[in-house]
């Protein structure tokens, strides 16, 4: 095969990696590349042909879904033997003869997609997960709530089908409170999801898909990047540094790849703990608004500030009706009641909801209802203050012990409020392998590299610290820690000096 | 505004409503029609330009939907001040003076889906949902059940972040439940989804897309063709018969069409009734196992067996791992509450889940545990019993209105058990007409068309009777039954004797 010398139009409608895969159809169709022959590794491949690795994963990726090719982990990739014959009509194919082989449910599914692997021993203390702590779940008062909903005049309405639109009662009890804080427009409506997943599933749906671009931070949160990718949409990644996004890098992927859509969550962003500067909201709302960008403000973290000063959402600062917000009680309450929102222009949420019926025809109402009688009643406003309180504990806390234990060259982001804090560590480290080590020692976490859209962040690593006790913090950092400088202790043993050039 | 001139394209493959809705939108544009406007009243207006009522009123929906027109109760429908102004093209896009432009949401959007516009009269007696009737609910037991899970000790668990694969104790009951049954083989697994409608949403991503063909029965429930189409999936429709789907023309249709994956309803499907036999479900199955076809078996009617023997699902009869089953207790029990599952090979579970995880993290585990309860304390077990003696009389009921209220000519399905009949009217009459007059007079149901993939079935309808009381269903088919007589009297009436001929 002559990799080099495939044409590829840049201007072309078809992204890249489209026009990839279709060269490959080509080349398997007319038997130029054969059942079971190795396709060249994506890196390989990607040199060969001048494209970006990601490109041409993207083109893997979508030949297998095809069934064209198949991935073996560790092997490569192989064109699939269960290549439809071309439709040449002499063989009879589904006959009695080939009726007793089972079916090969793995040459059939698409890949899997990259995924964190279970820890090999027990894990102790885990910040792994972005969520709340359950110690500090009110048991009594969600019991209490819980009762009354259940017992309750509505609770035959709470049975019975219901609504795409979300339960009536909560969902007019969330517009109302977004008219207050100022967040509704009059022009908007409101979708009760299952947590904010969901919605950005929906999102990605009905607004993207192949030939659109969506910008997204970098890092994110794995499960956002993978919903617009699965989407068909390609992702443009911009830098979010500890003050955020970089808004003159947005600027520049904005004017460079026209994208739909961008996704930012301005406070507390998961991975990082970044929060965007007022003026830095303003930059991004005037883009959005000058290049006719939809902007997806994710909002699930910010009632979670320990420190500092409010800042107005994204969406109290559009007068264009450009900000779409996310919001879930999933961070502030119970994610096990998969409770979100999306709120935005009503064509939107109408089409939104249509996908949403398609989906799962509507949110749980149980949760809906009880979740609307924790908030409605004043104990979620409770809640949220005491999870605060003990926020900037945990806060404190890891931000101490990452001074203190963590190896020297070591760079954290120090948030005001959220989750999550960023760790990169020294460049002789990969986060991978200080993964390993802590699991042994029963703490996890996770590297960087499932918050890449590109597959870096190989020295990086997330600490979720809000599912923890101050003092679950400080111990597991302090594992971490010493992990990591006896891994630098090894690695400058085990380095060969060179020997004196003469 | 001269309404009479408008030309309309009948032929067109834009629906009427739609020409309509864009010729008002076109007005609007224009300023013939000025922001605040009172349009005609949809009788006025049907009269005025020869389209029927509830034509008009779609058109009048999607204009509201797109933000065009508002509706006030009582006063008729304005043209909104809220108007975007027209995209003039002669600006330039993204640059600081086009920037103060509104988003246009509407081009933005892909287009509606053809769904059931909203009765335009108060509705007494609707067959139009295929669900549990709300006063047969047991309120008592579901109070004390539901008070025991969230007294009990997993509260704090339940409420905590969960797995994509359901809640543990649920998913192993299931599981057991389906061993116990015959259902599940060795090499399976179990993924709890938000009703069966996720699991189709999941299975289409899955297993399906641009490329795949998809046989699907005909008429078929709304919500599952489209969540194939949605996906990009080709359907290839097979015709569904009193006695299911036709196996011959099923052969026919894998012959031609290679399908990826069948998605059936042996029992009682849903909008027929239908049940295939024992001797169809073999061929069924066997044909899947010749052609490495993946069977979609939807189980979640046929514990609503009335009369007759009960029949092997189709995951039984299957010895090669083709066949995936899809259940559910939103028929059964309660379908506010969220669940259903799929039951099939790991390999395909293990992608499920991962897809899942991607849409929504998991489900809602409230429910999950609540209706874990139901069942494993054997209540579910009684309250089906129960139903189904309820059912019987619901389905004689059904069956004796349509013998006695129906005009001559009319057919309809006999089913043993389920929540639907499917009539097929007189060839005069079309089932919107019949809607239209229906719902003036209180009933209502869906025709045919929301049925069918091909735009077909235009003088059928379904009634779903699992909502309503015996009295209810005599007296809402005894209402359709007197304006289908009518209507044929009316068209006899008025169709001109043609002159003699000479």
């Amino acid at each position: 095969m002559d990799w080099q010398t495939i044409p590829f139009d840049p201007a072309s409608q078809l992204p890249l990696y489209r026009q990839l895969s279709q060269h490959i159809t080509g080349f398997i169709g007319r038997g130029e590349i054969a059942v079971g022959d190795r396709l060249p590794p994506t890196r390989e491949l990607a040199g060969l042909i001048g494209l970006n690795r990601a490109t041409v994963s993207a083109a893997y990726s979508l030949l297998e879904q095809q069934g064209l090719i198949q991935g073996h982990v560790g092997r490569g990739s192989f064109v699939a033997s269960q290549f439809p014959a071309p439709a040449s009509g002499t063989e009879a194919e589904g006959n009695e003869a080939g009726g007793d082989k089972p079916l090969d449910w793995e040459g059939m599914l698409p890949r899997s997609e990259m995924k964190p692997s279970s820890p090999l021993f027990p894990i102790e203390i885990s910040f792994a997960s972005s969520r709340p702590s359950r110690a500090a779940f009110p048991l009594a008062t969600f019991r209490r709530l819980a009762r009354e909903v259940i017992d309750g005049p509505q609770a035959a309405d709470i049975l019975q089908l219901g609504s795409p639109h979300g339960y009536g009662p909560l969902r007019r009890y969330l517009l109302e409170e977004a008219r207050r804080a100022g967040l509704a427009q009059p022009g908007d409506d409101l979708l009760v999801t299952n947590g904010c997943q969901q919605a950005l599933d929906l999102l990605a749906r009905v607004l993207t898909g192949p030939g659109a671009t969506v910008v997204v931070e970098d890092p994110i949160y794995h499960g956002l990047w993978q919903v617009f990718a699965s989407a068909g949409a390609e992702l443009a990644p911009v830098m979010v540094s500890p003050e955020g996004i970089d808004t003159d890098a947005l600027a520049l992927a904005v004017e460079r790849h026209r994208p739909r859509v961008v996704v930012l969550t301005p406070s507390f962003q998961n991975p990082t703990g970044a929060t965007l500067s007022l003026a830095g909201r303003q930059d991004v709302v005037r883009i959005a608004r000058q290049h006719q960008i939809v902007l997806l403000e994710i909002d699930i973290y910010s009632d979670l500030r320990y420190f500092g000063t409010p800042l107005p959402r994204l969406k109290e600062l559009d007068q264009s009706g450009n900000v779409v917000l996310l919001g879930s009680y999933s961070k502030v309450s119970f994610p096990g009641l998969r409770v979100g929102w999306v709120l935005g222009p009503r064509p939107l949420i109408a089409r939104l909801a249509e996908y949403k019926q398609m989906c799962d025809l509507h949110s749980d109402q149980l949760s809906q209802a009880v979740l609307l009688r924790f908030a409605e009643s004043g104990e979620l406003a409770k809640h949220v203050s005491r999870t605060r309180a003990e926020g900037a504990r945990r806060l404190e806390a890891a931000l101490e012990a990452c001074r203190e234990y963590m190896p020297e060259g070591t760079r954290f982001t120090r948030p005001e409020g959220g989750m999550s804090l960023w760790v990169e560590l020294p460049a002789t480290l990969r986060a991978q392998d200080l993964l390993n080590q802590s699991q042994e020692h029963g703490v996890d976490f996770l590297p960087g590299k499932y918050f890449s859209p590109r597959q870096g962040h190989a020295h990086a690593l997330r600490l979720s610290f809000g599912g923890l006790s101050p003092e679950q913090i400080q111990r597991g950092i302090h594992v971490i820690g010493r992990v990591a400088r006896q891994q630098i202790l090894e690695e400058i043993q085990t380095s060969e000096p060179l020997a004196a050039l003469v």
